[in-house]
């Protein structure tokens, strides 16, 4: 790995989740994206010459019938015929099923597909999913989230009929009617994935679901499992480095609630503009410590902040707070709240989290953090003022399940991967343990979010190495139960 | 069975289907409806003392999150708690899914859970299909199908969105997490009940789908198969029968080609008014014969419909057929065209055609109909025309499958019983092989549509008590399993 700048760069896709759903409660003021957006560099692979775009012609509402709903948006997608072993011979597809972001970031991160589709002649399709990169409907982006009105339309329901209808038409147009589709997802790209083998089975034969906290909703995963993971690895990294941290909460309220306190922490932070307030610091550190366990591998950023707090001899602790701020930031001009559009990612994932994708994330007493319980009543009352709708908290459970996951999908669903990597706060609301023979949970403890889609490199430890060759031993698998029996089926 | 009237009641409920499906590529003038509706009489056991009937409060659109889609209505939905064993022993729940009419019809026609739950302690629900019976949004049925923008929310996946939700909260209200649901179905709704058990596993255990045609899609299954089961029914009946029909139309014809032609055949059908086409008693006369095959049982109506054909001595063909007129509705002041406000029934199930639920059913040659195929363009324009949008002729397999059903489901699905009759021209287009040890089909060579949800008879054929043992044996084994699985899983 180059460099920890361009690391980061393969951040961005994964992050979105930490964004808000870390916001504990209140809608989250995005973080982890302001602290990443700078280093956001020139795409390097995007639309190389293997890959091929297309827009799809998609409805904007697959479940209603009003007029409106017939209305269309041009829908991106990108396929790389380059290993494609043709539909004659029922050679695979593998669909990376995008998530809260536009498709050069898949494009960018997911590697997996690359590394591995020449040995399975696999056609290689990215489909972008509404309302994020070029997908966008209404007109242009600032019109599609204009208001709740528009908006409405941005759920997962929706974005699986569009791969629904998308994949259909791939498989049609180039007469690969019985070539199986295996669709692959990052994070909640990954839970779609899930979703769409249990609700699609008949448009995908298998998924592997990279990440997926299918079950961080309503009361299945405890609220604070999330914050006492990223502890866990502070702690296990640096005794005294969890401990700096744990004790620098109390020191930046003391500096707030003095006179000019608010102007000391912004000189010793150096932040690009005084600091109104000492949360607007807290949730900019809180977010560091959250990227850096979310995504630890394979920069090792948590011994990075935590070599910084470590090894910067002071009395002062908010300078080795600070000392952490520029080990993950690198050296900029200024720091905590630079001028920073909010991205799509964080403009649309807000309104995710304020509809259906209700993650009931909350700091739990004995963390590293100032506890800060998740609060449903606030969390729907902050959604209503910001959006004039209330979120939905109960759906994804009602419609894709969750409670005793293991229970009913042993005997129901197949043909499913969740990989996780333990050391990824996601992975408290993942899938951890075998449902049954075909539904897999493949765990890493070193792991972190998603890292098992990254691209490879010599780099990689054996683990990770072991991780996605195990991952790709099921789904060869798959395939060749899949054309046994389509064998027996054409025989009839 | 006491009379020919009395048991028509039956037929309303499952009725419907056929009512615009063979209209044979054009929106369908209600038939059938038109016919029985005089024949339906006060309900008996509708809300007697045990069934006790709640509202539940509905959400309009559950796959869009735009203010109005969070409108409500009140949803019905009645419990038999007679049997019941209660959620602490996990008793389990039989849910019937209603379709296209309002719930009295159900509990007057569906017997299948009255019969049998107490042997099953069972708790019974019947919910009302939103936007049938009480259960309309809009304020009023007039409000709700007023126009495209009302009736846009009528679909297969806000129905089954809906059960879902109120299942939930009943399993919830009766602290009964673990009990299992049963979800059952008759025609369309049989094919809610199965799609139901494929898109909410976690909330219905499995699915008895009667006489539902969920092959009947796309090109899935030949467009002519359903006239061409009727024309077996009764050629079968009687060859002299079948050839008076087939004869019959082309007579009408000639006399329309006349002048004061149509004034002759409004006097020899005695119609309520006189007739403005040929085609208004052609329609009328087939539907006589669609609904005699469609519900022989157990009235034996094609046998009726015949011996009237055949034992009226005249040389007169019209004659003949008048008979069968007479003795399919019984004694009138008079025929064909009574004034009659279209049921809500009808007008529904033309919208549901018109928007998703499009089943290609024409009449092909070589059957004692005059050959009409079913031309989708037309089929299509003609709902522009009457609502001002165009069907989606494609989702249905889209989102709920179809294709390959066979193969696709062996792997993945279970606990489904597909049951039909196979003189039932619907079951053209039903599942009638086993799919896999836990995805049954259960048929009968006499049976007709829906006969094995009928309330049993001390009359019914040894074979259709048969064939209710051996879909309660099937249901019974599910719940044995489950009992098993629950148990081992409670042990962890």
């Amino acid at each position: 790995m180059d460099s920890l700048v361009e690391w980061l760069l393969f951040l961005v896709v994964f992050l979105s989740i930490s964004i808000s759903s870390s916001s504990a409660g209140r809608i989250g003021i995005p973080r982890g994206a302001a602290v990443l957006k700078k280093h956001h560099l020139p795409l390097k692979r995007a639309f190389s010459g293997d890959l091929h775009t297309y827009f799809y012609t998609q409805t904007l509402d697959h479940f209603n019938y009003k007029p409106e709903s017939y209305a269309t948006f041009q829908q991106r997608y990108v396929i790389n015929y380059k290993y494609w072993g043709g539909g004659a011979v029922s050679a695979p597809i593998f669909v990376c099923l995008g998530a809260e972001q536009a498709l050069e970031t898949d494009l960018q991160t997911i590697g997996f597909l690359d590394d591995n589709d020449a040995r399975f002649n696999a056609l290689i399709v990215y489909i972008e999913h509404r309302y994020y990169g070029k997908s966008v409907p209404f007109g242009s982006r600032e019109e599609a989230f204009r208001n709740a009105y528009r908006m409405g339309y941005l759920n997962s329901a929706q974005a699986l009929a569009d791969y629904a209808e998308i994949i259909a038409d791939i498989k049609n147009n180039l007469q690969a009617s019985h070539s199986p589709v295996i669709v692959i997802g990052a994070s909640y790209g990954g839970m779609l994935a899930s979703w769409f083998r249990l609700k699609y089975p008949h448009l995908a034969l298998g998924a592997l679901a990279s990440s997926a906290p299918v079950l961080y909703f309503d009361n299945i995963t405890p609220s604070d499992a999330f914050y006492s993971i990223i502890t866990k690895s502070f702690r296990e990294t640096s005794e005294s480095c969890y401990q700096t941290i744990r004790r620098s909460w109390s020191v930046i309220d003391s500096y707030a609630s003095q006179p000019w306190g608010l102007s000391v922490l912004s000189s010793k932070f150096r932040t690009c503009y005084p600091l109104n307030s000492a949360s607007e610091l807290k949730k900019e550190l809180e977010s560091i410590y959250v990227v850096a366990s979310q995504f630890n591998q394979p920069a090792y950023l948590v011994n990075r902040v935590c070599a910084a707090i470590d090894e910067t001899q002071t009395d002062d602790i908010l300078f080795k707070i600070f000392a952490a701020v520029v080990a993950f930031n690198g050296n900029n001009r200024c720091y905590i709240n630079p001028p920073n559009p909010e991205s799509q990612t964080v403009t649309g994932w807000k309104w995710q989290t304020c509809s259906e994708m209700v993650m009931p994330i909350g700091v739990g007493e004995n963390t590293m953090f100032q506890p800060n319980p998740f609060d449903l009543n606030t969390f729907i009352n902050d959604c209503i003022r910001t959006y004039g709708v209330a979120p939905r908290p109960h759906w994804i459970t009602s419609y894709y399940g969750g409670n005793d996951f293991n229970f009913i999908l042993q005997k129901f669903g197949s043909n499913i991967i969740f990989s996780n990597g333990l050391r990824d706060p996601f992975s408290a609301g993942g899938v951890l343990e075998h449902i049954s023979k075909s539904i897999r949970a493949v765990t890493t403890t070193y792991g972190s979010h998603c890292l098992d889609l990254f691209p490879k490199s010599d780099n990689d430890p054996e683990w990770l190495t072991k991780q996605r060759n195990i991952e790709l031993r099921i789904i060869k698998g798959w395939l060749v139960t899949y054309y046994a029996d389509l064998k027996a089926f054409q025989k009839g």
